[in-house]
């Protein structure tokens, strides 16, 4: 069961001495998932439907939990899904019995990474914990082996964003100085790759934050990213509350403020890369690359290794996650009382197909950004970055 | 003072003899615009912002009713509102000074015409107005001459939709035949160009229309088109009064449906075209036709000749309407009671930018269709086909 605990104390704080920033809600520190600190047995996580109109945050305390929580999307994002994947796995392992865990285990992975087909990280994170607890010889040992993992992916995720920061600020660092320092560097968003998408500090925004740190003046323009609005619920309040000035666009509206200079780059996250360069993300993606291509203007695609897929050679043959109708025919949002409403916006029984995600082919990536540096989107040079693969 | 009546007798009823085909609204027909069956000093307009949740019909009584239901986008659409302003021009006649009335009239003509920037219809049809009523030598025959033009820029209205649709018809029919009449046509069409952009059949729809009059088998991709949503509550609606298979899908899926050779051809409408073929439309159409040619799509925009700008030889000089932000940070729409309700869509003082329109150069056109036939997009070949200009 989920429970759910309205407007917390905002006195959670975590303290990660070797970070240099950290992400802010009012000026508190959230990841967007952790152990609760009243039960070991039990997973925190801000509930992201609710987003910015509420901050709710939910306990998971079963696989089930997990599972619908990344289906339904209360979490959400490479990064993120991939950790509450983890997690989930340790649920799981509170629920797997003493003489069939190693199959139930395995079982549990394929019904987390079923959650959302898409999504490259899912497999990637469970996959990892069925690995690392395949010589578990009790059904302690294997819990304990798993909250490890768990947690040293929740790391390794920060981690990772962090050093995507790093490389990425130097993109940015050289249209600021291109530009002679004199006015923001404008970058295009769309969905949110933020620290929202993943467990702090985000891949497409990390390079953004880590610019602000360094001086560098900065606009962001964020897509609405229709039809969940990523865009305006997440990207546009996360950014807002780190002080990053930004402004929010139908996804519509890209092309033209690329045609008017309006941009200087592109940034976006990836829920799956082939180890080609493909690269699957929020649907839509493709046509601000396309636009991008049009118009001389670098896009960039930021990823930790665990979004590769090293298996697929195309990204035609990535699964293309389909999203309930209602996502494009219904939305919710607080009234002028602050009463939360769903309103109809279309006509009753109108049909609808939605796509959720959408393939930019490698020859329209500038570059990929990963933890491990700058590299171009083809196989040989994505293979000389990770050579183990 | 702009009256409402609200669901109105659904009795009204055109007879129009030489037309084949007609657009229906729960099987009536209804013109978009018309004069007032009881008070020939009002013209009645069905109000889209209601569409498809209430059926509205304003009354405009004055120059000011036109002008606000042009900038309210009460009415919409290049011919529409080309009429609307005719019907504008007449409305300020009948308030125009005995002595003044010349002035009168270019004043009226300039102030709907800066109702809506982009759209190249307002212009048109306050020019030719002012033209057809110079030599008018009492305000009485002024009325008059502005009501006959009024009402025949209504009529010519119909006449190059229907042309058009004729045109547009022999271009779905060579796809219907190649695919061996085994499949239906898949045509993408964003915004709505439909009979409720014009007065009757529509641009981008008379093709549809006509093909299926045809025997010709159709599924239209319904663009949303945020953030007026002219798709959803629109284009949709409109397709399925007339019978039409269609489905409704973000702005953001159109690539992937490209990609996935779901689409045989774009069809889409002009605001403004330029002599040399570039096409200003609503905003996001760019990024369609970005990617109809990167996926060897045909890609179409239809057009009465009224919406060309003889004057101008780039598109990047078409001034682009900058709308609300409200548009994309509320919308409003029934809910579950039926009870209209407005939400909020992002946190509270969102920054927005909300550009109407944007520029499909005219090398991404594959043809024009307007009421004389099927055009490439450039200036030789338009002027060709128009050698008055």
């Amino acid at each position: 069961m989920i429970l759910i605990t309205k407007q917390p104390s905002f006195q959670r704080r975590f303290i990660i001495q070797d970070h240099e920033y950290r992400m802010n809600i009012a000026g508190t520190h959230y990841r967007t998932i952790w152990p609760a600190a009243d039960n070991d047995k039990v997973v925190e996580v801000i509930d992201q439907r609710k987003l910015p109109h509420e901050l709710c945050i939910k306990r998971l305390a079963t696989l089930e939990d997990a599972h619908a929580a990344i289906r339904d999307m209360i979490v959400r994002g490479a990064g993120l899904i991939g950790t509450a994947a983890g997690y989930g796995m340790y649920l799981a392992s509170l629920q797997a019995g003493t003489r069939s865990f190693g199959k139930d285990m395995k079982q549990a992975a394929r019904f987390l990474t079923s959650a959302r087909p898409t999504a490259r990280n899912l497999g990637w994170a469970t996959e990892r914990i069925v690995a690392r607890t395949a010589q578990c010889s009790s059904l302690r040992e294997l819990q304990e082996r798993c909250f490890d993992e768990a947690r040293a992916i929740a790391d390794e995720d920060i981690s990772c964003c962090r050093q995507i920061g790093r490389h990425g600020l130097e993109l940015i660092r050289k249209i600021w100085e291109k530009n002679g320092k004199k006015r923001p560097v404008n970058i295009l968003t769309h969905c949110n790759a933020g620290w929202l998408a993943f467990v702090d500090y985000g891949s497409a925004t990390a390079p953004i934050y880590a610019a602000r740190d360094d001086g560098i003046d900065l606009h962001v323009w964020v897509d609405e990213t229709r039809p969940w609005n990523q865009g305006s619920r997440l990207t546009a309040w996360e950014l807002t509350q780190e002080g990053i000035a930004n402004t929010l666009i139908t996804d519509n509206a890209g092309g033209h403020l690329m045609q008017k200079k309006e941009v200087d780059m592109v940034i976006v996250g990836s829920d799956r890369t082939t180890h080609t360069g493909d690269v699957a993300n929020k649907t839509g993606t493709y046509l601000k690359a396309l636009a991008a291509r049009d118009n001389n203007i670098p896009f960039f695609v930021t990823l930790p290794s665990s979004t590769f897929d090293w298996n697929l050679d195309k990204g035609a043959d990535i699964p293309i996650e389909s999203r309930p109708g209602y996502e494009i025919t219904s939305i919710t949002g607080p009234t002028e009382t602050g009463k939360m409403e769903t309103v109809r916006l279309a006509a009753e029984h109108t049909q609808t197909a939605n796509y959720s995600f959408d393939i930019t082919p490698a020859r329209l990536v500038t570059a990929l950004i990963t933890e491990r540096g700058v590299v171009k989107a083809d196989r040989m040079s994505i293979h000389s970055l990770f050579p183990e693969y």
